[in-house]
């Protein structure tokens, strides 16, 4: 027998470099969980639900570019699609593999498990269309070129797909086994020779440019042509929220991360009286434009998107940004431009040993806390924002889900990052509202023998949300009440290092422990309920008193 | 200024029974949030996550008849769709409020959180359609029709609807407040006068006449009719799985649940010799069929479905479940048919003392353990078929999500059945594997003081899924290794009973103190890997070694 359906797919998800599949396993996807786990170049990562599988395949592919989740018909899938929706919105490429009924069962028309009773079985595949970009269900016939289809829309896009492998279709030997190569799509030569000039053109003539770095450039795996665009101009750059860490804080030539008026007011006096801002990749959504309060000019910007230019009000399609940035690279010479600031960070801790820990207490010291090359999954909420203005050792890289925002994904995010780099060093910067939405996961970390670091800031509610709305005491914003760091124990997490601290002596003590454990470390840090870090408080101040967002 | 189109929608909410709201908040949703929790006729159920939420307005429903959860858009909602079309699969009325953004910030087209950042916002409004019954997006002008629209639908077709609010038009005054009564559905007069001297006359006719309830009697909320009926003709009954406990399972007619041949050989015989057989609101899903080896004669049955008849080949419209089963307590005699056969139950618990737990010990003590009225809740997988031929004591209820079989189902749900009748004791049986998927929600049985017994089957994997592959080692079906005992302590459950057991002198102590204690009880099961009831075993040589699920 030639080649079968769940055969090739493997072989060209191997092939482009995917190896690792998170998961949950059920029976429709017996054949595609068989296949996983009996080919020794894969690893099956079983995750304790599937939405966390979602979020664990996001935080892996902000490290490797790329990663899939598998998951079962109906149940499993529809769990699965929030994580996926955030994916979709972050620029991930996702491959969410998911076994469904054989054709045969669903041509009858038969009430199924896992079905809706009403003999249609096409509803989850048409509900997950919104959340990808491409998607389809395989068959013998079309094995080959739809798995090349769903290849180049990730790989193009990078966003999510939809595979449905049908049990009996799975294991079928290829009706069609015609190579259909599909092109990556490339720059419109003649458009690049235009616009290249042009931008060298503005750059050489600007007094005081800055490039900006957006979330897309990590996405599109240009960090390097990035830098060496940054290296041979000598231009000062900035960072957008979503993009932190995307080049490391400790270049000579990185004046902080620029939010709008929501975060360092020189940095935001900084970018927006430059004569010229270049942008590359950049999301301009609420929370990554500070509420919208970012004000840069029109004609004092040049924004560079995957594929097209504009510079100005006139845009220019068919290019692509790592076309643009390897000629900009090639043609750029030194622009001799002042490094107008450079970032202070977080400043000294404060508050005395004995005094109880504060959001000014708190973040600084973790902020001392990163090391080099570290990985930080700064959860959405208050612990990002007390972070974003961290300064981060080299090579260290730092993530937030800024846009979809869903809170929950750090903590498996933070399992499939680790994963994915395991010599680094993961950090997970958490609230204990987010925690509880996925903390089971936090078990893979041990059973997978990953040694991260937990931080969970316990300030008895959500904050970001007393943050938000009119009454921050409303009882909405409260939790049931948890003993956080007796979870390692509770969740097998053997030979972990816990501790609950209240103090700042105790946050300093178990922090240097941290440093020098060897093994994985769970900090509960308790704080008062309204112990916000400046970004929450002004976000208070902007949205709730102020104007609103202003959208 | 008049009634907004929130409080409206709160007071028909009211009005129809509704003040228990399972929920996460957020942003998005904060003038929803805010409603619920500053009226003093609601009260706001805070769960850690929106599938927990979901589940836990599921298990609500199964008791009350109906249930709220209000989630915010995008992130919330979706995390909440897979518990949401299990309502749909089981015939629930679910209410799923969604606070969604401004219609204002909606036209602008911004780049906001919890969008996808494509400018459209209707997408999971449309995701979301085929697991609702009804769905609608509130504005000033629609708010009074619409929601009576949803309500007629949810209470109708017992299913969930989606009801949209849009934060600017939540507080807008109604723009329109002309009262929309629809009709509910009733029989046509005719039909119900032709169908039901049909029905009595088969059944005075027959010689060995059973009657099968079906889940749809319990959705419907039918038991007192149902029972109205059984009693005045003396028929004697089974239940279908899904149906398990709707009716007293101590009632001297009951002859036991039919499950095709999956289950008791006897009762199979006794159904399926029967000159006839009348079914009440039966689902004739896989599961629920015994891999579909139900096996009745169609011309030896008559099917009473919610709105139809089916006299062997004839099908009978428009009229309704209810009014068929008054008119035949109304007009039908006692039968005089013989009782043909008395449930046993699951038998005397064998195994040693000091013997490890088995199966066969394991499901006859807990059969011993019920007490009557108490609420049973029987997670997909081994536990609930292990427990599916357990004689209920009076007026003790069981559910399961046969249709659906979401694993994780079980213990929100369980929560959720607590807070509906926390006068009644509640028991939550369910394998270790669907536990990890949800388990932090039962840290709120103890926030909300609920006093559950819950009983983990720690069988160091998914066994049903052992149980239906090919290979039971394989090692997706492994799991991650907790302490599970030790979870009541970390959750913050104070003053819980919390035991790990793995002798049946140990399981028998620990039951005893449960039934004894006067605060929540967790047990730790302990069993060998492949340590499966009958049925589980039976399903494996149909689905796995015989014909499979033949769908």
């Amino acid at each position: 027998m030639g080649q079968t359906v769940i055969q090739h797919l493997l072989e060209r998800l191997k092939e482009i470099g995917i190896t690792d599949i998170f998961g949950v396993p059920g029976d429709y996807s017996f054949p595609v969980n068989d296949a996983f786990c009996t080919d020794s170049d894969f690893n099956w990562i079983g995750c304790c639900n599937e939405l966390n599988a979602a979020y664990a395949a996001d935080g892996y592919a902000r490290i490797k570019g790329k990663s899939a989740v598998c998951t079962t018909y109906g149940v499993g899938e529809l769990s699965a699609i929030n994580g996926i929706a955030g994916c979709y919105a972050e620029n991930l490429p996702v491959f969410h593999i998911v076994g469904i009924p054989k054709c045969s069962v669903q041509r009858n028309g038969n009430l199924i498990h896992h079905s809706l009773g009403n003999g249609e079985f096409d509803l989850f595949y048409k509900m997950t269309q919104p959340v990808v970009c491409a998607s389809t269900i395989l068959t013998a016939e079309n094995t080959v070129a739809e798995v090349e289809r769903c290849i180049n829309a990730a790989l193009t896009k990078k966003q999510p797909v939809y595979i449905a492998v049908p049990a009996d279709e799975a294991l079928k030997e290829l009706g069609c086994t015609k190579p259909h190569t599909l092109p990556l799509p490339v720059s419109d030569q003649d458009t690049l020779d235009t616009v290249i000039p042009l931008i060298i053109e503005r750059l050489e003539k600007a007094e005081s440019a800055i490039a900006m770095v957006g979330a897309l450039i990590g996405r599109y795996e240009l960090h390097e042509p990035m830098l060496e665009f940054i290296d041979k101009s000598s231009i000062p750059f900035t960072s957008m929220f979503m993009a932190k860490g995307t080049l490391s804080e400790t270049h000579p030539n990185f004046i902080g991360v620029y939010n709008g008026r929501i975060l360092d007011e020189k940095v935001q006096q900084t970018v927006e009286s430059a004569d010229l801002v270049v942008s590359f990749g950049t999301i301009r959504s609420d929370i990554n434009t500070g509420a919208f309060t970012v004000n840069i000019r029109p004609n004092h910007e040049i924004k560079i998107h995957p594929d097209r230019v504009c510079i100005g009000h006139a845009v220019y399609h068919n290019v692509l940004l790592e076309d643009v940035l390897h000629e900009l690279s090639a043609r750029i010479g030194n622009l001799s431009l002042p490094i107008p600031m450079t970032p202070q960070g977080l400043g000294e801790p404060v508050g005395a040993a004995d005094d109880e820990i504060t959001a000014d207490s708190l973040y600084p010291r973790i902020e001392r806390f990163f090391a080099a090359n570290d990985i930080i999954m700064g959860e959405t909420g208050t612990p990002s924002m007390g972070l974003v203005n961290a300064r981060l050792p080299k090579d260290a890289v730092f993530f937030n889900q800024t846009l979809w925002g869903s809170i929950g994904w750090g903590t498996p995010a933070a399992f499939g990052a680790a994963l994915a780099a395991p010599d680094r060093r993961t950090l997970l910067i958490t609230g204990e509202g987010a925690h509880q939405m996925t903390v089971q996961e936090i078990c893979q970390f041990a059973r997978f023998k990953l040694k991260p670091i937990i931080i969970c800031v316990n300030n008895d509610g959500y904050l970001i949300e007393r943050l938000l709305c009119e009454d921050p005491y409303i009882y909405y914003n409260d939790l049931a009440q948890w003993n956080y760091s007796k979870l390692p124990e509770a969740l097998g997490m053997d030979g972990w290092f816990s501790a609950k601290v209240t103090t700042n002596r105790e946050l300093d003590e178990a922090l240097q422990k941290a440093a020098a454990a060897d093994n994985g470390c769970y900090i509960e840090v308790v704080t008062g309920m309204m112990e916000s870090p400046k970004m929450g408080r002004v976000l208070n101040e902007i949205v709730v008193k102020g104007p609103g967002w202003k959208a």
